[in-house]
């Protein structure tokens, strides 16, 4: 039960704090404040919540973590039903603290939800949308993996992954908002609506799809000593 | 007698670039940089000061601490007076050093209090304040109890909480200027009075509510390994 | 095998993030959000990858280990031409990801290409281009083969080498747009072509001479306990 | 003479790169971005350098050192001359650089001088530039001092004092454009003259005076375990 409370609070610190940083506070710290924030999380949760559940947070490293031989096929359900719910949780706490801002409509502000095509961010099309979801998050849980792969330096998983985070962000926020984390779209989406819930199935496809080459990778021990 | 005085120098410390960074360089360095200060301070004492005291420098990490069966009720009591008189000394260093500037003049400038609700930051009202307040600082103490958990990587914790400090200002120094600790709140409120002094008891209330869940969860053994 | 798989990784994913992040968001994130991207590439791989093949992901690197006895002869051309292939790979995604904006033009936007003299960022003359790169990439090397000499706080090395990459980037970005490695410099002049290509040497030649005189004075002990 | 060498590579560096950021890319990365520049030399540097010398790189470090009875007086010379001699050169290598780009003119853009008064940044008055400087010192030094002191954490050490370092100058740009270290004073003094010499006495005795009070409180073992 543990790993499950570990997960529900670990993904929806992830949605709160990384949606909404981009929601309270996004005209202020721009894309480098914002992209700090959803790493941050990361660094903090990590020692925190890590030695409970792994601090995954996010479907994507937990079916990589189950493809790769570390996960059970059991626990991948509740993992992923736990950052779902997470995810959702903090996506609500968002939206119950913007409405304390006369200015907020989430019509016009969002919740932070990811997108792709004319309207969203710099406007870039489904296929670079695609490509960057599902080569981020491979090159993402290739760094979850192999930072926690070796006792040595496995302490140094949490400053490693939270950073490799920040900077995907700084590069893919104009691209997709950047998910790499199914839970972390769905949240927002069900919230929004309209495109973000039309859109929403690219930001499962793609981040599972790249999580799961880097699973492949690791369970073939290609990336291992 | 020690820890008293590390507690005092750090408190002294956290409101002195923490908030002296507002007042001083607000205008060039923005949100990020102030958050990154008041984080990196905490990064900075912890490993000069933790040995010593831990480095709360902070009465609703105390007073979590305390909850979770970590801190004694006598000592508690020491830590808040010893982070209390820091803060106070904190803000007077600020207001010293910024009495040096000739354009300075604290109703305007403020000397980096708290506060919420109309013609505050952003203008959140005081349903938002109060649960932003109440979260973050439930989330905080839940970094601050695990990550010195564990015997592993106790030795990450100033870096995890430190950088946790700085993504709660990236996420909230729009809606209260981010509290999630009294005495931080208090040293300003004294020098600047009105409204700093009239919403003071949220930023206790508040902070104080959100610590003592985290330490009853780890007092309970739920984010426990 | 399994090195030069490690490299070719590392190396795509260097350039994949650290040119990408300027051609996607440069104009949002600036020279700070760049500077953090390359740097925190490393922080990510050296984790992950570290293990493996000790994550140079740069020939400079390669060649300071080789001088300083630390890389067989034979390994060090292994090592640069998986880097070669890497950074060509890396420059193709980023290429085929920016197409998706209907605005990008290459010609007009670049690759994140290195570059001196009139036209290219400040305008600083091959001199200061040649000594930047030279100083900037001994110093880099040294980071890198002290870090990780002494046993005992090998483990610190990527966050140290990280964060010296990001410095190098805040300070030459604007003279440069800072190499300190062929590879890097290589990918995205072969898309970009003209200047790209002619200016090309300098990034090859000044980089290994910084480098060689880093692993000379390791080679000597000159700056080992 | 490994650890005067290392001394020399170090304080260069910090010169170079620390008051290079401020000249070639200053108005691209603001105060947010020399601050990270200053604070990452060390991280790097710390982590390189500081198995031979301890990388103080810094005058004021070397006494608290001293005072603390952590260094010898003999030494003690030794590193101030080293530190004296690296500040130098590298204030000649940004000044080299720097003639690379047309538009830069000595007179107009400095070196990266500290300085108060009117005209000086914020125009901050020497009541305030004396006390930043020595609390900020004292402060530094308490953290160099504090982190390095137990065994436990030790190499944390470069990470935390980075770090602070980064946070010092946060704050302190607006006032006296941070010195915190003489030796980093002294060197662009030197090439731009005129006030920056004439006001160079203060960034010298400050410095000193909050360096050694911190060295009598670890002298007295006030703040060690």
């Amino acid at each position: 039960m543990k790993v499950y409370i570990a997960e529900i609070i670990g993904t929806a610190t992830l949605v709160l704090f990384g949606c909404g940083s981009a929601v309270f506070a996004g005209a202020s710290i721009g894309i480098v404040g914002i992209s700090l924030s959803f790493g941050l999380v990361i660094v903090g949760m990590a020692y925190a919540l890590g030695p409970i559940s792994g601090c995954h947070i996010n479907p994507a490293v937990s079916v990589g973590a189950y493809i790769a031989g570390r996960l059970s096929g059991k626990k991948l359900l509740g993992y992923i039903a736990a950052q779902s719910l997470g995810a959702v949780t903090g996506a609500a706490l968002v939206y119950a603290i913007a409405t304390g801002d006369a200015n907020f409509k989430i019509a016009v502000n969002g919740l932070g939800q990811n997108g792709f095509g004319a309207g969203y961010q710099a406007g870039y099309n489904i296929e670079s949308a695609f490509l960057f979801e599902a080569i981020a998050t491979f090159l993402f849980v290739v760094v979850v993996l192999g930072s926690t792969s070796g006792a040595a330096s496995k302490k140094f998983a949490g400053l490693a992954i939270g950073f490799f985070l920040v900077l995907i962000h700084l590069v893919g926020i104009r691209i997709t908002g950047v998910s790499v984390n199914p839970a972390r779209s769905l949240g927002p989406a069900l919230f929004v609506g309209g495109q973000a819930v039309s859109q929403l199935w690219l930001f499962i496809v793609a981040p599972l799809l790249g999580a799961a080459f880097a699973g492949l990778l690791y369970r073939a021990g290609v990336l291992e000593d």
